[in-house]
């Protein structure tokens, strides 16, 4: 039932998003290959705006948080010491007469609908052999259940051997830890400090699928944020503000209790050991507070701690923040808690020293990766996506927060005629050195409101008879379809407050800008 | 000799890069993988104003052009139909005793000192023959010249056959042909228009060389400029400012008649004939003036036009802009008309209809790429970073662009005591919200100042006692060491002014600003 609900769901969103040019399925003109998307024009404005608004917050903003931009083809013995080659697998069965192979977990998911999240790969083969399961396309017979390594392999130079495998990176963390030494010296940065990155990734996944939310090839941005081994509590951040910051939080014992998450402060959450260290704590609110910031709805946000059985092979602890889709509550962004294990793997994989002096014990230390906040940047843009879609009068409107909009604005002459076109022309061209504009006269002006209302831009601008007695135009606001009349001359203004929230449209009656 | 210059100069720009933190050889606690290169936390910061400069101008500025993000794994049969697997070849020998491999034409040019673009396979075979050319390892003999296809080849899904390759763009430009229906009909584009893409494409180079010029994976800002095939010269956006733009051209028939380039207007050049349409000559003098805008001097720019054997297979005719290095002209910029050969390609190939309805003749017509502006987006990192690269007094002076200096500005207190530091502090956490701002309290002012200038900030804000008194702070300008006393009240706000360029250091005096 719920996966039917999500296939029908995920359907109506991927149309969408292919007929208004937000996703393309890519190479759509040869069949398509699976698991892979093409960010259309409006598309890639809108990621552009996350990433931009992420990399503005985590690190410009920040004097403790560094970038880098890594290579996405990577040595291999990057993952032999980061634990992939080993440990990031996929458990496969093949078919005995069709040769087609599959997912094994999702086989059991899929044909007996079970959920096999965390265990081992002989325990998903016992399942397999015990309900006898067939092949779901010929019901051949299957094979045993292998484990297949999901990262993307390549040979770089001529020869194709095994001494010249690189993988293309199944995660952007990595280089982070190896360039860790190069970065903290050139940038001189002292611990606590962070090491940000955005890029793409690449994962091999047997049966991608759901759109955006199982891709092979898709971007992240991730921190890795190192301090102290001995202070994962010292964290001089925690605000007051930060502190009585709201949250749903569900953690593992309450989740082996049965119980349902519960709304919280930080303060409380960390006071009462539900989240263990400070700085953990403290990198969760703000991921979390950065989706309600930019306009998700607080009620659809939960942070869900991992089951012992869940977390990665490198991890302490690890929290999600999950959000409430209409098939149900999924992982948007990871919040782990690595400790050491990394750098130390580095230190000896590579024989190189990446431990740092510490001034007040003279000791060298290993730095700790008390946490590393993890987001896919495509799930970050269904959450934005979704959380803004809804039906009007069985009209789309997109009600993004006008930071992340592709279009600020739209400039529309009433009518094509009598010089409103030169007009509005004229506005939109002073606009667009500022914003991103939309300039459209086709149609009558009703439509085009809606087309707006149906890609997202927050504010349109319209140019009627009246703006070329006095040098006014007519605001409308997406959300309430209110409008107002302001002066020419203070459009450029207001539109820059009104987008970074500085200003509400409801709040503009008040003023004097109306000059009717 | 020029080859011994380049590769010192190369080399002490490598060394800085890495010292400083724009860029680190890849995995290198690993020994590093050739051709691969990190972008570290001033490189990043660099590479993303130059990217976000270019969309600005060119995207989000435009009404005519609209951007795609595409994948960088694609379906084999669009490297088919382009071409690539047929074209994007390397001739390539391998020793007989040490089984290394070798770059034929690279070989030729190392051991014997010619230059050998542009001519064929058999001709480098034949040449290597000629002069007995042994392996420049073992001294080896050499076998016959093979081709060896540049593309990086993976394999998608478990299954490792024909069936299941994938390759790795070696250009972005493919993407936009293949999702070219899909972007004009959801963006409502009519001709003529372009789309354009910023993103990594992949090399497999033999011997990538030459630190960020010649590298296996990097990235591209690419347009495919779109027009009716018929209307080569109708470009409506040809000012007279661009008429009147001036270039240093040298076309194909002044190489071939030995001649220097000559500046001349863009006017003169196409009335002449040297440039022969118009819109190819409007992108042409839009992309060179870029690099000005930005602060590259114009002195060391030139547009040269390839010669016939210099010309991809694509490629009808091509401009490139080139930067003159300290070790000579080199490409920086490639514009080609590549005509309606890639939509014909794919038309062919995928066998889908991806002509335009002429609504003039009441036709249907295939697209024709008059202009495709292609920046490697690490040779313009290179050239702005080279171009800024100043020595004075033994010390380096990055001389930025304000838009594309990594930090905007510096906040120093003039020592760190009697309350300057959380002076500074305050200032620098006000202007963070608008500008990337570096603070710094270590070491002696002047030895800050030093370091500000080697990483190319352009304005530093010092705090003094006297700010304590009168809440004014000083300003000195990296590129003079000029300093003028401000208010704090107005830095921000002139700031701003001198960063867009609408406000010159030197203009300040002139102001009331100056309250000493």
């Amino acid at each position: 039932m719920e996966e039917k609900l999500k296939k029908s769901f995920i359907q109506k969103i991927a149309k969408f998003c292919k007929e208004r040019g937000f996703v393309f399925p890519s190479c759509e003109i040869y069949g398509g290959l699976a698991g892979f998307y093409d960010y259309g024009p409006l598309g890639v404005e809108l990621k552009k705006n996350i990433k931009d608004e992420w990399w503005s917050t985590f690190v410009r903003k920040r004097d403790d948080v560094v970038g880098i931009d890594g290579s996405t083809i990577t040595h291999a013995k990057v993952w032999e010491a980061s634990g992939h080659v080993e440990c990031f697998v996929d458990p496969l069965v093949e078919c005995k007469s069709c040769h087609r192979r599959f997912r094994a977990d999702h086989l059991v998911e899929d044909l007996l609908g079970m959920s096999v999240d965390g265990i081992s790969i002989e325990e998903v083969d016992e399942i397999i052999k015990k309900h006898s399961l067939k092949c779901p396309e010929c019901s051949g017979e299957l094979s045993s259940v292998k484990s297949f390594n999901l990262m993307f392999k390549t040979f770089v130079g001529p020869v194709e051997d095994e001494a010249h495998i690189a993988y293309l990176r199944p995660e952007t963390a990595q280089l982070m830890f190896t360039n860790f030494k190069l970065v903290m010296k050139s940038a001189r940065m002292k611990l606590p400090f962070g090491i940000a990155q955005i890029g793409r990734a690449y994962r091999n996944e047997i049966s991608p699928r759901d759109f955006l939310f199982r891709m092979r090839e898709f971007e992240q941005m991730e921190i890795e944020y190192f301090i102290h081994p001995e202070k994962v509590n010292d964290c001089p951040y925690l605000t007051e503000e930060l502190l009585n910051f709201e949250m749903n939080i569900l953690s593992a014992e309450m989740q082996m209790k049965g119980e349902e998450q519960r709304k919280m402060t930080l303060r409380e959450a960390l006071d009462k050991g539900i989240i263990t260290t400070r700085w953990h704590g403290y990198w969760l609110a703000l991921m979390y507070k950065w989706f309600i910031d930019l306009g998700v709805n607080p009620e659809k946000l939960r942070a869900r701690q991992h089951l012992p059985e869940e977390k990665s092979h490198y991890a302490l602890d690890t929290w999600d923040i999950e959000y409430h889709f209409p098939f149900g509550w999924k992982e948007i962004h990871g919040i782990a808690n690595r400790t050491t294990f990394d750098l130390s793997r580095h230190m000896e994989f590579s024989g190189k020293d990446l431990s740092v002096f510490d001034e007040e014990s003279k000791k060298k230390i290993v730095p700790y990766v008390v946490a590393e906040p993890s987001q896919g940047i495509d799930r970050a843009f269904l959450v934005f996506l979704i959380d803004a879609f809804t039906e009007e009068n069985g009209k789309v409107v997109l009600k993004f927060h006008p930071k992340i909009a592709p279009y600020k604005v739209a400039v529309l002459p009433l009518v094509a005629r009598d010089g409103l076109p030169e007009k509005a022309r004229e506005i939109h061209e002073t606009l667009k050195q500022k914003f991103t504009s939309y300039y459209d006269e086709k149609g009558s002006i009703g439509k085009r409101y809606v087309r707006q209302d149906e890609i997202g831009t927050p504010f349109c601008v319209t140019v009627d008879y009246q703006t070329l007695g006095d040098e006014t135009v007519t605001i409308r606001f997406r959300d309430t379809k209110e409008q107002i009349r302001l002066k020419i001359s203070e459009l450029c203004g207001i539109l820059e407050k009104l987008i970074s929230g500085g200003l509400k449209f409801s709040e503009l009656k008040e003023h004097e800008f109306n000059s009717k």
